[in-house]
C-alpha cells in the first residue's frame, strides 16, 4: 500500500478505507500489503478504525509487527486494546516490544490484567519489566531501555563488529548506534559510535579506539537532565549507570525527544495556570479538563480576594476621589503583564540552566535596569494620555489633573519596577523553598502582584493629593 | 585530562585553570592532553578562559579538532573569534566544520569577514556554504547538512558496506545513521538504518532491503515540522528532498533538538508577553531586553486604556455605588486568569496538532462547558464571600448586601464563561488571520478580557441593582 505524501490529508484519512476492504482478506495478505508502511503510519490508520478492526489488524501481523504498531498508538486506544484482549493474546504482542515500551504499555493496565499478561511472557523478559517499572517515570530509569551493545574492551575491532552483524540479526537492540566497551564487572569504560566502528583500523582493540570520556547518567536522574545532557553532547544515545559505575540501560534519543515534547507540554500549561494534563486535548474529558484548571483558578480568586480588603481600605480615599477608581484596572494589569514577561524569562533561563540560584542577585540588578525602565516609558506614557484628554477636552479629570496624571504616572513606574522584580525573583524563590520554579505561572505573578498594586497606587495617591483631592 | 563528572561543579570550572597552565606548552602536548575531552566539554572550558587563549587554544589543536569545539562554543563568542582571526586562520579550521555548522557559524559575522574568510576556504565547500545559506534558518534547508550516504538501488549490501566503511574513514558524515538508496537522476528510492544495512544478507541488493516508504521534507519546510516528524517516526535523520524528488540534504537528530529547544523558548518568552529573545538571558544586553520587552508592554498598555475608557462611562454608577469599586480587580483578573488558561491549552494544543483550525466549533463547544462550570464555582465562591463577611459582622455592604453579592457572582460567571471562550477561540483567529497562534500571549488575552469585563460587570449590576444601588 504506497501512501501519496504530497496531499494534504492525513495519512489515517488516506488508507483507513483500504485498510478496512483488506482486513476481510487472509492475515497473510494483509501483513503483506501493509509490510513497506512505517509502524507510527499503521498505527494512526489504526486510530482510525472501529476497536474491534484493530484487533484484527493486530492479530493479523506478525508479532514483532504488531509489537511496533502498538509502540506508535496513542496510549489510551493500547490500554483499551491490551485490556480487550485475552491475555496470551497480549502477551504475544507485548513480549515483542522493546523493554522501556513494553515497561509504559504495561504500567497503563488494571492490575490483574497487567498481572495475567505479565505471567504469560517469558521470565527474562518478565523480570526486566518489573526492573524497569521499578523507576519513576519522568527519570533516566523510566525512559532507558536495557538493551544495548556492550563488549569487553580487549574486543578487537572486527570481532565487535562480527558480535554487532549478529545482534542486528537477531532484531534486538533497537538503540544500536553506539557500542559500549565495559571492564568485567559490567563498568562502562569507553564508547564508540557505530560509524567510529566501521572506520576502525582492523586489528585494533576496542580500548584503544573507544572515547574514554563517557557520559552517563543516575538512573534517579529528572528527564530534564537527561534531554540536556544528550542535546549538549549532541548523543543518539545516553548510557544510564548504577552507583557503582556498572552500566544498566541506555536512554535513546527518540525517547529524549519524547520527553522534551512532553514536558515543553507541561511547562506551558502550567505557565498558563493549570495543571499539567496527561492526554491529548480532545482525548480529555470535560470533568478531568476542570479538575486541572479549577484547583489552581479557586486558589488564585482566593488570593485575588485580597485585592477586595485592599480596596476596601481605601473605601474612604475613593468615596472622595472616585476619579481614582477610573486608573485601578489600568495600573493592575501593568504590573501584571511586566511580572509576567520576567517570569516567563527566568522561569526558562533557568530550565536551560542559563541562569542558577546563586544567580539571583545579578538577575535582581538587571531586571531592576530594565524595570525602572519600563516603568519610565509607561508612565510616561499613562501621565500624557490623562493630560492630553484633558487638553483636548475629551474628559474632564478636574481642577486637579496634573496631579491626577502625576500619581499615575509615578504608580505605574513603581508597580511597573515592582512587577518586574517580583516577576523575576518568584522563580528562585520557588526554587529554594523546593518547588518547580515553573509554577511560578502568569496569573499567580500577576495576583501577587494586584494586591501590592492597589496598596502602591493609593499610598502614592495619599501623599501627593492630601490637600487638594484627598 | 580526565574529568570527574560526580562534582558538583560544573566541567569548566574544574578544569579551566589546568587548561591555562597547558596553555604555555607546545601545541603538541596541548592536542595530546585534551585529546579524549568530549568538544563539548572543550568548548565549555575555552568560553571560562580570557579570548587571546582561546585563541591559542585553537591555534594548538588540529584543525578537525578545532572545528569540533567551534561547533559547540557559544555563538557569539564564536563569533567575536572568528573576526578577530586572520582570515587564513579562521579558514583553516571552518573548512573541516560540517557544512550545516559552516553555515550557521559564517552567517553571524560581517559582511566584510565572511567575504575573507570565504574566499581562502576551498570551492566546493564554498559554493556548498552559499547554497545552504540561502534557505531561511527555520526552516527543514536551513538546518540541513549536505553530507549524507546515498547508494545507488542496485548496490548489493557488502558493496554499500564498504563505501561506507570508506566515507567513515574519511572522518566526513557525521549523519551516519541511515543510508539512503536513489536512482541515476538523485531521487530518493528507499532508506535503510546503519543497523539494518548489518543485519541485511550477504548478495542482497539494497532495493530489496530498504523500506520503500521514506518519511521526506522539502527544504522550506518549518522546523516545527521537521520536529513534528521526527518524533512521530522516532528518525534520527530526516531526508530533505528538492520539488523533484531529489535529495539534497537531511537533517540530523541532534539539530532537530536544538530546534525543538529554541522553539520552546521562543513558545514561554511569547506567552509571557514579550518578544523572543536570541541569546542566553546573561548575554543579552539591558537595551536589547528593553527592546524585546518595551514594545509589546506599551502596546498592551494602549490597548487597556481602553477600561479608563470604559470607567468614564460608568462613573455616575460608581460615583452613586462605590461599593462596586471593591470587586473590580478581583472580576477583570477572574476573567485574564481563565482566559490564560484556555489559550496556553489551545496554543500548545495546535502546536501539537492535537487540534486543527477546522476543530475549531469541537473546542468551542468543549470550553462552553468547561467556562461554564468553572464560572458557577467562582460565581459561587464569590457571592458566598460577601454573604459571609456581611453576617460576620467583617465589612458592611450595606441592606443591598444579597443583591451586591447576586451582582458579583453573576458577573464572575459570566465574565470566566467570556474570558475561556475567547481565551481558546483567539489562537484560532490569529491562525485563521495567517499570524502565529503562539502570539497569543497570557498578557495580551488578559487585556482583551478585562475592557470586555468592566462592561459585563455594570451592564449586569445596572440590571440587578437599579432601584435600590443605582
Amino acid at each position: 500500500m504506497k501512501i501519496d505524501r504530497t496531499s494534504d490529508r492525513s495519512v489515517a484519512s488516506l488508507i483507513a478505507p483500504d485498510i478496512l476492504d483488506l482486513l476481510d482478506s487472509s492475515p497473510q495478505t494483509i501483513a503483506a500489503e501493509t509490510e513497506e508502511m512505517h509502524a507510527a503510519d499503521l498505527a494512526d490508520v489504526a486510530e482510525a478504525l472501529p476497536h474491534d478492526r484493530v484487533r484484527d489488524l493486530l492479530a493479523a501481523l506478525p508479532s514483532a509487527r504488531a509489537a511496533d504498531v502498538l509502540e506508535y498508538l496513542d496510549e489510551e486506544l493500547r490500554t483499551e486494546l491490551l485490556e480487550e484482549m485475552s491475555a496470551p493474546e497480549a502477551a504475544r504482542i507485548v513480549a515483542e516490544m522493546n523493554p522501556d515500551e513494553r515497561a509504559d504499555a504495561l504500567e497503563e493496565l488494571e492490575e490483574e490484567t497487567y498481572d495475567e499478561i505479565l505471567s504469560e511472557i517469558p521470565l527474562e523478559a518478565r523480570e526486566e519489566t518489573e526492573r524497569l517499572l521499578a523507576y519513576e517515570p519522568d527519570t533516566a530509569g523510566g525512559l532507558m531501555t536495557t538493551e544495548f551493545v556492550s563488549v569487553p574492551g580487549d574486543t578487537t575491532v572486527e570481532a565487535a563488529l562480527t558480535a554487532v552483524r549478529r545482534i542486528a540479526r537477531s532484531g534486538r537492540s533497537e538503540g544500536m548506534h553506539a557500542i559500549y566497551a565495559t571492564d568485567p564487572q559490567g563498568r562502562i569504560m569507553g564508547v564508540l559510535s557505530l560509524r567510529e566502528l566501521l572506520a576502525a583500523p582492523e586489528g585494533a582493540k576496542i580500548s584503544d579506539v573507544a572515547w574514554e570520556e563517557v557520559v552517563t547518567v543516575a538512573p534517579t536522574a529528572d528527564r530534564e537532565e537527561v534531554a540536556q545532557l544528550t542535546s549538549n553532547y549532541d548523543l543518539v544515545a545516553l548510557p544510564v549507570v548504577d552507583d557503582q559505575g556498572r552500566m544498566i540501560g541506555i536512554v535513546t534519543v527518540d525517547d529524549v525527544i519524547d520527553a522534551l515534547v512532553e514536558e515543553h507540554t507541561e511547562d506551558v500549561q502550567k505557565f498558563g495556570g493549570m495543571e499539567a494534563i496527561e492526554h491529548p486535548y480532545m482525548q480529555t474529558g470535560v470533568l478531568m479538563m476542570l479538575r486541572k484548571r479549577a484547583g489552581w483558578l479557586a486558589a488564585l480568586f482566593v488570593g485575588e480576594m485580597l485585592t477586595m480588603s485592599a480596596m476596601q481600605r481605601y473605601e474612604h480615599e475613593l468615596e472622595q476621589a472616585i476619579v481614582l477608581s477610573l486608573f485601578i484596572p489600568l495600573i493592575i494589569s501593568s504590573g501584571g503583564n511586566s511580572g509576567s514577561q520576567a517570569t516567563s524569562l527566568i522561569v526558562r533561563a533557568m530550565a536551560l540552566q542559563e541562569v542558577r540560584l546563586r544567580d539571583w542577585w545579578r538577575v535582581a540588578g538587571r531586571e531592576a535596569a530594565t524595570g525602572i525602565s519600563l516603568g519610565v516609558i509607561l508612565g510616561t506614557i499613562g501621565f500624557f494620555r490623562i493630560l492630553l484628554w484633558q487638553e483636548l477636552g475629551l474628559w474632564d479629570y478636574g481642577q486637579h489633573s496634573v496631579l491626577i496624571g502625576l500619581t499615575v504616572g509615578l504608580t505605574l513606574l513603581f508597580i511597573v519596577f515592582f512587577g518586574t522584580i517580583a516577576g523575576s525573583m518568584l522563580p528562585f524563590v520557588l526554587r529554594r523553598l523546593g518547588f518547580d520554579p515553573a509554577s511560578a505561572s502568569a496569573p499567580f505573578v500577576a495576583t501577587l502582584v494586584d494586591v501590592t498594586g492597589i496598596g502602591i497606587y493609593f499610598s502614592i495617591a495619599l501623599l501627593l493629593l492630601r490637600g487638594t483631592l484627598l
